[in-house]
């Protein structure tokens, strides 16, 4: 990978819990003796903001003294809009490598697409900036992240070894238990599962409706080479992202078929 | 497809418009003699909502009449929710078909993963409901919608005649020329393509600065199978689309490397 002009690679780091978040703090100790860590994350939480950008209304941003001799920034942006004004307004050129998280619960599975900290890391590979998402399996406030320091550690320092592609994307998530307890490293695909929704029914106080989103998760996908899987057996699973939706065998199902004229 | 049990198919409609933008209203008016058609659509414009869904606050949906004869409601949500509410509390099951669009303005190449157009289509897929997002390469409100609404019908109801997969999901964009103008359908693949953002910076009557999101849309992709290339060349451009993020060519290169413990 090529490094910075200052010899040591620059690593830009955002997340989609807010920058206050005990993730994104665990995620800067994590890497901070690789390279130069520049932070530019939302001053809000922002889950579930897929791949949002902030078109119809202004952005603000604002230099933070939150993480001990790191340069930090916030922003009234989407994990997107954080990674855009990063490269454009904050360090004025490309990062070597952009990671994402430590999100405060998975982003496995269909997960991705949803993901905030997942779409921050895809708009970097889109611009083409390595990129790596990585995700706890802990909602908690008061997570362990002690195995998830290590793993990415691990992970962060062996790419920057590496020549890497500048469209890397990996999604890492890193099951809840005890470092002593991880088998290590899986490469996976992602698991075809989904969430089925029920929306709770609810009356405000002047009796009119509203809902609220909740569903169950269910995994359709057996196979042992998912993220679901791996994560189920204690491993760390990695899945390697692509930004190309296109669905080429249905491309030449189509093509074969002549359906449209 | 499968038939709902009125042996006419339902046919969900959604947009990221908002229920009262003039793409929506083409889209009903060119699918409304194909089946019952249930519109269930954001109150206010969701334009680069991307897969966001809302996870902090509550919904809220209304009965709206808005389309002569046609059952409509509007939600505080975006596209995404859209989809979620329909299926679980307006139809109390999963339409035949869900159409998301006419989009005022093109969602080609990257701007798939962006578009709350395609990833209300992109949900409705997930659910296991064929789907297919229509937008128009066109901003105005007074855009021309003829072209739009003749290859919808044609596209939907060629669709509808089919024995479909239930995860089928399309991209398509029309160009904003005269319909004689059309060369007709093509297949195509999403073109690696981007935007080179600036940030446009201004400063506040307190002297505070603040950013716009501009940028300039650059193709990097030559081929003459993109789905810029035909829109350029004035054909309609059908790009079929999945949801498995997994990129297997990476999966297999960091399965040889092991690159990680």
């Amino acid at each position: 990978m090529a490094k910075s002009k200052t010899s040591q690679p620059v690593i830009l780091i955002t997340n989609d819990d807010g920058i206050t978040a005990p993730g994104i703090r665990n995620l800067v100790d994590a890497v901070k003796d690789l390279g130069k860590v520049v932070v530019v994350a939302p001053d809000k939480p922002q889950s579930g903001m897929g791949h949002a950008i902030t078109i119809g209304e202004p952005l603000r941003m604002h230099k933070v003294d939150v993480f001990d001799g790191i340069e930090s920034w916030q922003t009234s942006g989407t994990p997107v809009d954080c990674v855009k004004l990063a490269v454009d307004k904050v360090l004025h050129r490309k990062p070597d490598i952009c990671l994402s998280g430590i999100n405060h619960g998975a982003n496995h599975s269909i997960n991705v697409i949803y993901s905030g900290t997942m779409s921050a890391a895809m708009e970097a590979s889109i611009e083409s900036i390595p990129s790596v998402g990585f995700s706890l399996l802990d909602f908690s406030v008061d997570a362990d992240f002690t195995a998830a320091r290590f793993y990415v550690h691990q992970i962060v320092s062996a790419l920057l070894k590496q020549k890497i592609d500048k469209h890397l994307l990996l999604n890492v998530n890193i099951p809840a238990v005890k470092k002593e307890l991880i088998k290590g490293v899986k490469i996976c695909h992602q698991a075809y599962a989904k969430y089925d929704e029920e929306f709770d029914e609810r009356s405000d106080p002047q009796g009119k409706k509203y809902y609220w989103l909740t569903g169950k998760f269910v995994n359709f996908d057996k196979s042992k080479e998912t993220d679901v899987w791996a994560l189920k057996n204690n491993y760390v699973s990695v899945v390697p992202v692509q930004f190309d939706l296109t669905n080429y065998t249905l491309k030449k199902q189509l093509e074969k078929k002549k359906l449209f004229k």
